[in-house]
């Protein structure tokens, strides 16, 4: 599997090309040391492109990287955070080991260095690209590159969320499932029901809640692609009826509906619209509304890897509890459960991984090999980051202030009998 | 029962007073009418001294009031959120009917003009009252009152905060254990562990998880009144080898523990305070202890009403979810889990105040008859207040960022199988 890379397969890349220079001088190789020792010393083997080790922290370190060339070496030093997906990306970087493991041991030595003013610097205020115009062209950048894409590595229904999964050995496509009924149920869905979701992927919630809920739903989305296929799966599984989907932004949500649902679209509002996003929800619930977010976020609040801004989801941004608050407190609405799926998202992500692996060489006959690559480093990246707990999960349930109609327990998420 | 009073009872306590005049002037009508229409229009009756109704915005409304004398009605309009309570007290203003419907009507009404001028006003930006010796203060106020009166209508072990009610019919000493089984999941508790419990009342908790989790535990209070107490019953109960019931500010923690659990201290910590909070929690949890906090919370910052402040709780305030993150987000704390559990807060008071209106000649005994209309007006409000939400309760479970030792569903909540 080629998350387990070797050493060697960067021996044949590196034979292929130019190198900048076959010699390492002392001056290479101190520079190399520098900037590990800098980023917190990660628990990792390094190398330059004489194939001989410079860093070694730990004798028991598994997972090791290699520097093809001397420009990658500076250009790694001079934007670790932009630049080591980049030249990773371009095959100039090489991974010995699990890549999982190996960004483990670079986030945890980062997290260690995290107040140094040398990474502070690296990373800058997130600006905000997310006004009507500027969000289309965001989601249209990673949403909109093929449905043939994604259905090679998503389930089957096509979610693109975190799963839930009842057990830990659970199969993805269960998960889903699972997930999606978690959401009805702590919406406590009740037939006739009508719904608004912003933020709809491919529409698989939609089509559950109609389907198993009886509820009648209205889909926001940006993406082009993704309305059509959601329109279309819809049509064929007859449920086109009780589901519309609306190839508009959430922020032109008009109606009053019994249950707000949006699951994986709060990364894509930035923080400086959730204001905008609360005015949103307070004009969409009935009286007796219920409303759920289920988003990424983060305990700290830091902004996203330059790379991962700029090469997979521009203006994205995963919000920590006080900053979701922002949607909420202006309108007074009342929080009533909040959980943390963060080693969901885990597993999810390595499920989606494995997938891709599996069909590696034909995403590079629709792509190309950097393509595999930029994508594999983000999947990795995100799993490291669940693992070591720089990102949550967070599901938030809520509701107007006033509604006395809320679930009397948490009973009814586990099929236990109704209360009173 | 008391807390459906009746204008007759007013009209006996004005007769056996002198009135600060019997003749009520159309300035007196045009004050009160004024005053009320100001707090936003109540839907309640109002009359003066002389028996007739001045005010009666609509013609269900089923809860009134009578003012006493002129004075009564010049203090009640120059600073209603600390008079009418001294008054109420006092016996100078008398209720006609339910006196938490009552409540709740005024606190609609205000809710409707929380942004005006005028009622702003009356709220200041509440001070901070909580150093180590104001927190001794504040505590001795109200929780060293004697063990005998909080007796008289508590449940019998003791416990002076929100229940947790399996069902709206479950009785208070079945909710109350239900309460603590909760906290005791959420916190996964097993045999031999260690927990330190900030804030911990008449002691019932630890006892609790000592008695039927195996655990032990040292309890912190400053309350000397409750940890006698405390320590009587567990040496009863032959738990004091489990159980340690330490005299002392939750700032003076020291150790290592498997569970960090705090239940109704937050109220009295203060938002200046979290942080100190945090950084007792974050020298307190072992790598993947778990910690949990149930508290009273708000969805929006508002001050306490000067009266609840200077009668009932000194130094206190209920937190929203975004000031709470000043205890997780500094220390990059991770929140698993958030319930809400207002309506079983306002069921709780209902129990208290109904067992406190059945005590109410021996309290009176105890202290007098105004300490009773005081703590009927107290305990009424406060179901006021959880009633129509301007109250919430948050159980918050937290741990270290990087404790990979989580629940991995809430299914152990509701006793169904324990995953893998």
């Amino acid at each position: 599997m080629a998350r387990t890379e070797t050493f060697g397969a960067h021996y044949r890349i590196m034979n292929g090309r130019t190198s900048a220079g076959d010699k390492v001088y002392d001056i290479d190789r101190w520079l190399l040391r520098s900037f590990l020792n800098g980023i917190g010393e990660p628990q990792i083997r390094a190398m330059l492109w004489d194939g001989k080790e410079v860093f070694r922290p730990d004798s028991t370190c598994s997972v090791g990287m290699a520097i093809h060339d001397r420009a990658t070496l500076l250009r790694l030093i001079a934007n670790p955070l932009l630049n080591f997906g980049d030249d990773y990306s371009a095959g100039r970087i090489e991974i010995d080991g699990d890549l999982v493991v190996f960004m483990e041991a670079i986030y945890r030595a980062m997290d260690k260095k995290r107040r140094s003013a040398r990474l502070a610097a690296y990373r800058r205020k997130q600006p905000d690209t997310n006004s009507l115009a500027g969000s289309h062209s965001n989601i249209h950048h990673h949403y909109d590159i093929g449905n043939d894409f994604y259905q090679l590595w998503l389930d089957r229904e096509m979610l693109y969320t975190c799963a839930y999964f009842p057990q830990p050995t659970s199969s993805l496509e269960d998960a889903q499932i699972a997930k999606m009924d978690l959401v009805c149920r702590k919406l406590r869905l009740k037939h006739g029901q009508t719904v608004v979701e912003a933020g709809c992927g491919w529409g698989a919630m939609a089509r559950h809640m109609a389907r198993h809920y009886g509820v009648s739903v209205r889909s926001f989305n940006i993406s082009h692609e993704q309305i059509v296929y959601a329109r279309e799966r819809a049509k064929a599984e007859g449920l086109d009826g009780q589901v519309e989907y609306v190839e508009d932004d959430y922020r032109n949500i008009s109606g009053c509906y019994d249950a707000f649902v949006s699951v994986g679209m709060l990364e894509h509002v930035g923080p400086k619209h959730y204001l905008e996003l609360g005015k949103v929800i307070d004009r969409s619930l009935t009286e007796s509304g219920l409303g759920l977010i289920h988003t990424i976020g983060q305990n700290i609040p830091q902004p996203m890897s330059p790379w991962l801004l700029k090469r997979i989801f521009p203006g994205s941004y995963p919000p920590t509890l006080r900053e979701m608050m922002d949607i909420f407190e202006p309108f007074g609405l009342s929080v009533l459960d909040v959980e943390n799926l963060r080693l969901h998202y885990a597993k999810t992500l390595e499920h989606w991984l494995d997938r891709f692996e599996n069909n590696r060489e034909r995403i590079a006959d629709m792509f190309d090999e950097s393509f595999v690559r930029t994508w594999r480093l983000y999947l990795s990246g995100a799993i490291a980051n669940f693992n070591i707990g720089n990102l949550q999960l967070f599901q938030v349930v809520f509701t107007r202030p006033r509604n006395n109609q809320v679930p009397w327990t948490r009973s009814h998420l586990f099929g236990a009998p109704a209360e009173v």
